[in-house]
């Protein structure tokens, strides 16, 4: 019986974990940076918190809680022998594991809005489960680092979160990231403009394809889907949309001039691309995507979608966007919020892919203390003590080597750590120390073994 | 409908957060700096990994995860109209809630045995779950911080586990704690004395009344328990048990000098006391306690436990011991470990009531740039984006003022989040900065600035 964990989920060596933390800790302190305050939300929230707000499909995917003690005492008869799982469900689970940040981020926010000072820069780094199906890249638990700005509307934060995926990127020396911007008000002009609010998605799927299939394949799916001819004709600009961020806005500008919310649309993100040409980026590029619909359901402004540099084959490493009643599914209304996300795991993936994380250094000790004699134990302990307190990795091998073989054990840990410098003896104050690399060897002091490996 | 959380969890504040962030990393970065590495492990397992582990009563505590879809399909009819709870659960859920990271560290170490290097020193700083009743300082979600070593029988990791205690209790500012130390052998040898194994733990109980009660109540409550007059008079120096531990080990190696064991345990624990005699603590007082029986099932050697600084009422903050066959249960025989745990949530409440966070900056903008006028917001951001690249937090408050209620708003943020330097307006190439603290004002350039308030 050989143990296992359950699927989609992920032991981590120290290797990994080492990585992972060197990816949370740039992401953190970019957040800090940029005012974020951490708050922290509990593993499970009571189901009626989660039910109902990730639609129905996101219900089913949410892991349940079994209630402690005789969960069953209660349960209805007739209920129990229909054997209708989804209507006991509520009669024997009252508590469900996180799916996402945000809407415990939205109870989180109006449970203790007396004590919040508005607007409310909030982040979070923390697990969510998924009861998905597993796959490359997707997993029942795993980590999102979302920012969020609460009670404001201006466009500077649209703004700021660009500045905000920049840095971190290039922080992570993750360059060539492409940060798509759009608006969810252009979309709803372009609805407008076709005639169609319910085709929007047909739509956009279709001209996604643009470069696939060419504008006669698109404008073919487009007509299969009802949308009709004439309608596709007022958005002709959208089949030959290149250029500059400039020149697509103004394209735009002109299709949707008679629409109200899709020229205010095309406003705020002039605005946000405008700012961005005047402040410039470290290493991203900002880019219009018309056809970027991400979560259309509840974002009501700008939409983010980050791409990996090009050549590196993965789905988005990031997103967000405004949306403008987060709060309101709890009780308070007109909280308009807008964030960010990082996919970790993705971004750890395209790290590796790039050999990103060859300067990342491992935790493992400095120096080894070899432990072939009982009698030097305690001033190799001690000398150890005046390392560490020098802030300096030191290790005493635990066991003492009473034969060949467990002398050549303790050569071997030292290879398979690839451990810099080994202490193997002492000659009264002085200690023998190796350089495991080059192999020169030298007798020094403890205080010279500080001077010398510092 | 006002939103909660379920009973025994909790939401953390940017604060609380913070504070927690503060004793996390000093206790990452002293893991470390000792040798050790570390590896993540699922918040939820398979259940027949944790179900059996813990007792009865841990089982009962254990939460478990309702299995995916249609989960009453399958279980017989009878079965469920029986409705006993206990005989359902395994048919409805095959995945439960980590209860602590021993198991899950000893699965882990069986796995994954072919990839690690022996002896293992792990460490692991994560949530695990218990369907606890709730009170002051116990809670259902809460996290653990624990060191482990796999695969070494030597007492030098005993002395380092107490090293390591002092180690972060010291940098904590948490000085004058008491690491109370024993070892089962010690604990064998008094029951062989006494002449009853399974009377051990009355009589570790009775003892350790022995300040409240004093001599003649404990040895009465003794008698009451079964435990004969004659086995109490052998271990009567038990009851004048003062002095340095070397005069608690002079009396216990004359008590126990007819039991094998008990003579070994005092050997185990004088190396260890000794050696730390050589050595010295820092802040910490290491003391021979023979009434600590914590973990009587598991621990074979050495039994740590830590106690908050005289004068503050609180249980142990930390805790641990050797245990001769963890990973056993998953298979893998003869691997001795020794390991201990941090308390993070006692170790938060005792520094809070020590006052001990008042030194941990909050994350918060050290300037914010008021918005007051539309036409400042560019060069403002540009100000702000100069700052940050040179690490200096900083914000601009992201709504323009268009009115002077509008305009006090800004102020009480800068008021309530207490922050230290504040922009004003513009003039030319100039900010005008004020100190919120003393008032003073300053007319200066973005770079002034920096050199300024760096």
């Amino acid at each position: 019986m050989k143990p296992s964990i359950p699927k989609g989920t992920r032991d981590f060596s120290s290797t990994e974990v080492t990585r992972r933390n060197h990816i949370f800790s740039i992401i953190k302190k970019a957040f800090e940076l940029f005012g974020f305050q951490p708050i922290e939300t509990p593993s499970f929230e009571n189901s009626s918190t989660l039910m109902g707000k990730y639609g129905e499909e996101g219900d089913r995917l949410i892991f349940k809680i079994l209630n402690s003690g005789d969960y069953l005492k209660k349960v209805d008869d007739t209920l129990l022998s229909a054997k209708e799982s989804n209507k006991v469900t509520p009669k024997i689970s009252e508590k469900a594991l996180r799916y996402d940040l945000t809407v415990p981020f939205a109870r989180y926010v109006v449970q203790h809005q007396n004590e919040i000072t508005f607007p409310f820069k909030r982040y979070q780094i923390q697990p969510v489960w998924r009861a998905d199906r597993p796959q490359k890249g997707r997993f029942r638990e795993f980590y999102q680092c979302d920012a969020d700005v609460v009670g404001s509307g201006s466009l500077w934060q649209e703004v700021e979160f660009v500045q905000l995926y920049d840095t971190v990127f290039s922080k992570l020396g993750l360059t060539g990231t492409t940060i798509k911007i759009n608006n969810r008000k252009i979309l709803s002009g372009i609805a407008e403009v076709i005639g169609a609010k319910d085709k929007l998605i047909d739509f956009t799927v279709a001209l996604d394809k643009l470069d696939k299939i060419g504008k006669e394949g698109v404008v073919k799916e487009m007509l299969e889907k009802g949308i009709t001819e004439s309608a596709i004709e007022k958005v002709d600009p959208l089949f030959n949309f290149s250029g500059t961020n400039i020149d697509k806005l103004n394209a735009l500008a002109e299709m949707l001039a008679t629409s109200e919310e899709g020229t205010k649309g095309v406003e705020e993100l002039r605005f946000v691309t405008d700012s961005i040409t005047s402040l410039g980026l470290q290493s991203a590029t900002l880019t219009l995507d018309v056809t970027l619909a991400r979560g259309l359901n509840y974002y009501t402004g700008a939409i983010f979608e980050v791409a990996a540099p090009e050549g590196v084959k993965m789905g988005s490493i990031g997103g967000g966007g405004r949306y403008d009643d987060l709060t309101g599914i709890f009780g308070l209304k007109d909280v308009s919020g807008v964030g960010i996300s990082f996919g970790l795991d993705r971004i750890y993936l395209v790290m590796e892919e790039l050999g990103l994380f060859n300067d990342v250094s491992l935790p493992k000790p400095k120096v080894l203390f070899l432990n072939f004699n009982e009698n030097e134990g305690l001033q190799k302990v001690k000398a150890i003590a005046e390392l560490r307190s020098n802030g300096i990795k030191a290790e005493l091998y635990p066991d003492v080597a009473t034969s060949n073989n467990q002398q050549k054990k303790q050569w071997k840990y030292v290879d398979k750590r690839a451990i810099e410098y080994v202490v193997t003896d002492v000659e009264g104050e002085k200690f023998n120390i190796k350089n495991s690399n080059s192999g020169d060897q030298k007798l020094l002091t403890i205080n010279e073994i500080i001077n010398f490996i510092d």
